[in-house]
C-alpha cells in the first residue's frame, strides 16, 4: 500500500480504528442509522470491487478500485460505530449478518450490468451519498459528523467521476449513447427509495439527515448533468424498495455469499 | 478516490501518464525489459484483485486491494514506457497480447489459493520485488530508475504486510501453520525462476538489474523471517519455468481471458 495511505489515515481521517477507540457508545436509534449507511457503501465496494481489473482501461481499473477503497473506508467507521452499541465488530457486523438484517437501499445492491450500467449506479449512488454527507456533517452527533466530513470530500471526486463517465458515455457513439439510456432505465427505478423518512429518520431528528430533505440538492445536481448529457430526467416506475427494512432484490443474496463465506469457515480468520 | 491520491500523483509520483510525456523512446531491449517488470505487476495485480471484499477481515480487504493497486501503477509505469518503443500504449500491451507474448515470470501468475497461499505468492514477490527496485533505483536509464524509486517505497510496506501475515499464520495455530506451510510448498519451485540470467538481461548490464545478482539479498532477507517463524528453509523442486520466454502454466490463460474479454469487445471503450 503506499505510504500516504498510512499517513493520511494517521493525520486527518476519521478511521473504523479512531471511532472503535475514541467514539462513545452510540444509542440504538443512532446504531441502526449508523448502520444503514455503512452497509450502502459496503455492499457498493463489494459490487464495485468485480471491476479490478476488468476495466476497458487500465486507468479505470484504478479507478473504479480507488472509489471502492474508499466506500469500504466509509464503510468500516459507520459499522465500527454502530458495533458499538450492541459489542460487536466491524467484522461482525459484514460478515455474520443474514440477508434480512441488512438495512441497505436497494440501489446499492444493484448488479454491475454492462460497464454503462455500474455508471448509472455510480451517477446515483455519489450525487445521493455527496447531498447525505453535506448535511451529515453538520449532526449533533460528532462521531456522524466526523465520519460524513471525511466521507463527503472523497464522494466529491466519486461524482465527478460519474458525470465525466455519463457525459462521455452520453455524447459518444450511438451505441454507447444507447448502452447510457439503457443503464438509466434499470437503476433510476431504485432512487425514490434513497429519498424516503420513516420512523428511524423522524426519531433522529438533528442528528440523521432527513432523506426527504436531500431531495431537492439531489435533483438540482443530477439535472444539470442530464442537461450537458442532452438526456431527459428519467421517469421509471418506482422500485417496491423496503432495503432499510431487510427486504431485498434478488442479487443481495448471492453477493452476501461470496463476501462471507471466508470469514464464516474460518472465524477470526485463525483457521 | 480519495484527495490525497491525487496530490501524490501529481508531486513525488512518477506515474503511467508522467512516462508517457516525459520519457525518450526506449531501445528494443530496454523495452523488452521493462515489459517483463510491467507484467509482473500487473498479473499480480489482477490475482490480488480477486480478495477484494472477500478476504477474512474488512482490514485486510483493504490492505490487500491497497497493495494490488500499487502494483498496477508499477504495471502502467513500466507498460507505458515499453510501449513507447513499439508506438502502443499501457491497454494495448494489457488487452491486446496473447498469451505466449506475456513474460512475466510464472510464480505471479500462480492461483490465489487459500489465503495462506496468496500470503506466501506475496512474500515471494515482495521480497523480490524489493531487492530488484532497490539495484534498479541506481539503473543508468532515468526512466527505470524513476520508476523503480518510487515503487521501492510502496514494495517496502507489501513486504512489510507479508512478513506479518507469514509470522502470525505460521505461530498462530496448528491448522494455520499447516496451511501457511503447504502454500510455501506450492510457490517455492517458482522462486528460481526469478533470480535466472539470460541474454537480455546480460545485455543490458548496468541498465537492468541482473536477477542473479538479486538472489543473495532474497535469500538473507527471507531467511530471517523464516527464522522467526520457526520454518525450515523451503526445498521444493524446481519448476520449468520460461515465463519470461512466453511460456506460462495453465493458470494464465484464464486470467488473460478475464482481464482482456471487456476491452477486446468494445475496442477503445467507446462502444
Amino acid at each position: 500500500m503506499s505510504e500516504t495511505s498510512f499517513q493520511v489515515s494517521v493525520g486527518e481521517a476519521f478511521t473504523a480504528e479512531d471511532v472503535a477507540e475514541a467514539a462513545e457508545k452510540p444509542t440504538e436509534q443512532v446504531a441502526r442509522y449508523a448502520l444503514r449507511l455503512g452497509d450502502d457503501a459496503l455492499i457498493l465496494a463489494q459490487q464495485l470491487g468485480w471491476w479490478v481489473a476488468r476495466a476497458p482501461e487500465l486507468e479505470e481499473d484504478v479507478a473504479l478500485t480507488n472509489i471502492a477503497l474508499d466506500q469500504l473506508g466509509h464503510a468500516r467507521a459507520f459499522l465500527s460505530y454502530a458495533g458499538l452499541a450492541w459489542g460487536k465488530t466491524e467484522d461482525d457486523l459484514a460478515y455474520f449478518r443474514g440477508e434480512s438484517e441488512f438495512v441497505n437501499a436497494q440501489l446499492f445492491e444493484q448488479p454491475n450490468g454492462d460497464f454503462a450500467q455500474t455508471i448509472a449506479r455510480q451517477f446515483v449512488a455519489s450525487h445521493f451519498q455527496f447531498e447525505l454527507y453535506r448535511q451529515l456533517q453538520g449532526s449533533a452527533n460528532a462521531t456522524l459528523a466526523a465520519i460524513a466530513a471525511k466521507a463527503l470530500k472523497e464522494v466529491d471526486y466519486h461524482r465527478d467521476h460519474a458525470d465525466q463517465w455519463m457525459l462521455r458515455l452520453s455524447l459518444g457513439t450511438d451505441e454507447s449513447r444507447r448502452r447510457m439510456l439503457r443503464g438509466l432505465e434499470v437503476i433510476w427505478p431504485f432512487v425514490e427509495e434513497l429519498f424516503r423518512d420513516d420512523e428511524l429518520t423522524d426519531s433522529l431528528k438533528g442528528v440523521a439527515a432527513a432523506p426527504s430533505s436531500l431531495l431537492e440538492g439531489f435533483e438540482k445536481s443530477t439535472a444539470a448533468v442530464f442537461a450537458r448529457c442532452e438526456i431527459e430526467i428519467p421517469a421509471g416506475f418506482v422500485a417496491r424498495g423496503g432495503g432499510r427494512l431487510g427486504q431485498h432484490t434478488e442479487f443481495l443474496g448471492h453477493l452476501l455469499a461470496e463476501m462471507q463465506v471466508l470469514a464464516r469457515e474460518h472465524p477470526g480468520a485463525t483457521w
